[in-house]
């Protein structure tokens, strides 16, 4: 699975493109899109002004502002890259600086609360895009990014009905020079989808990382000593952006408690077979998943390496 | 975090080490037992004979066989690697072969019920040290072993009360060539704390493999495709040993219900919180997880590289 960005483009895609949100996603956003060539210039913005120092000392874009309605002025693609909780404040707050023809898009990992968010700010003339790009790490701010974090991931775009299809086509093709595949779909398949592919994995994650933490009867050294016998695994996504995933959970609240309801059923069916010591159902289960991991592996969604590849180098 | 073992030792711990089951435990044992000269001989035992065979192939042991009984004759050490199901069953077939003074350990991730199996089985002067090195990977068969797997990982002995201590030092001593830190507690106390580490974690990613596969709203090639936001890596441990993993839960199964039940209890709260919008009870339980996070790689049970390292080599 080559994990190389191609050659760059001969001629940008977009004059001028305005990351608002220069945390992971915006500031890998920044690099990928400059060592691409996809836009004449990149006019980085950030409610923090450390934020924007940081920006300018790394040198991944070519003007940074905390100003948002003046940072978007001439822009003719503007990528909200903020917590789904703020979009819609931060759209009233750049509206005055979009120009006619401009468009809007972002990286939420809710879509249906982001359009009903942004939409009723966006004005006549200008196209909302949304966006969703299925990447990240667990790691957060201007130093965390790099520019293959979207290589061979997915890019979910949920289009209003009735988006021009020129600006549809124009963000699509943005993604796609970064190495994402993109998929369209409705803004309500792609929360139901999220909610289980990850939203609720991260509700679990955390939820299981804070239960060992205050058990009674195991202290945390003997939790941290021995994790490597799965609870590890759990605790990567639990180290996620905690603002992030605080507004994940609050705007896509339906889907997420459907799907919590579902494995509940599930697990309770699991803790009475272990109850009553029935083996051939659980066998049955823990089966079938492994044929899950199976397709995600040969899908190039994942690696095949043991374990992550931790011990990669020297496996003996 | 080097993920060397260290230069062979000058004389062997032991004259003869047999291996009962030679999957991805045993057969790491066997390849990192030579690595390190740990035993003048090796004996491998499965009962299946094209285990055997590809054992021979790999020439990773000095003799196989699937006698039990037979091959541990005058083995000095023999370590069970079944599943913990079978582990009553199989002590009681190579009975008839052990020596007196001999030392018998296992590797079973439960220990209580272990200890209940095994025990009845072995003669007077046989002494008894179950362990558990706690190290894996999803990967099973003698093919999937390698030196390195207990390196820097923790292996807990569980001896029952009376055990004869040069015993446990000799198992010990031998677990620590391999590169593996030594802890010693009692088997209950190891069951509980291996049902939150390990069992319930386990237990979990299979639930949220198998619910995501049977949605009727979203299809299994969605739920493949857009992994990458945090499924999959709960599904790297849902594709562990099948027949490993209903031993475990079948025979934890107090531990287990317990800790599923007080995960339960607090999956509830956090569901009720989404449910009433109370964004701060998120945060702070988000906050609080990236804690420990942190303290597992601090401790090196885990290397800090984001995202487990998929992109390690080209993050640019």
């Amino acid at each position: 699975m080559p994990e190389r960005l191609g050659p760059p483009l001969d001629a940008p895609l977009f004059e001028r493109v305005a990351l608002v949100g220069l945390g992971l996603i915006g500031s890998s956003i920044a690099r990928a899109a400059r060592h691409m060539n996809l836009a004449r210039a990149i006019v980085a913005i950030d409610a923090d002004e450390r934020v924007v120092a940081r920006v300018r000392e790394l040198g991944i874009a070519d003007e940074a502002t905390t100003d948002a309605a003046a940072g978007v002025k001439d822009a003719d693609l503007v990528i909200l890259c903020v917590p789904v909780g703020v979009c819609g404040r931060v759209a009233e707050a750049l509206r005055p600086g979009l120009k006619p023809g401009c468009i809007v898009s972002d990286v939420g990992s809710v879509k249906a609360s982001v359009v009903a968010q942004v939409q009723p700010h966006l004005p006549e003339g200008v196209h909302f895009v949304p966006a969703h790009p299925v990447a990240g790490t667990e790691h957060s701010g201007p130093d965390a990014g790099f520019s293959t974090l979207f290589h061979n991931r997915w890019c979910i775009l949920t289009p209003p009905e009735g988006t021009d299809e020129g600006a549809v086509e124009r963000v699509r093709a943005f993604w796609t020079a970064m190495g994402s595949n993109v998929e369209i779909m409705t803004a309500q398949h792609h929360d139901l989808v999220l909610a289980i592919t990850s939203h609720v994995p991260h509700l679990i994650a955390y939820n299981i990382v804070g239960t060992a933490a205050d058990l009674e009867t195991v202290t945390q050294g003997e939790v941290i000593k021995f994790s490597a016998g799965g609870f590890r695994d759990f605790t990567r996504i639990a180290a996620s952006d905690p603002t992030m995933w605080r507004d994940v959970f609050l705007h896509n609240r339906e889907a997420v408690l459907e799907m919590l309801g579902r494995l509940n059923e599930d697990i309770a069916l699991l803790a009475r077979a272990i109850r009553w010591g029935e083996g051939d159902k659980l066998f049955d289960l823990f089966t079938r998943t492994r044929a899950i991991r199976r397709g995600i592996i040969s899908s190039g969604q994942e690696t095949p390496e043991p374990d992550f590849g931790r011990r990669r180098e020297d496996k003996a």
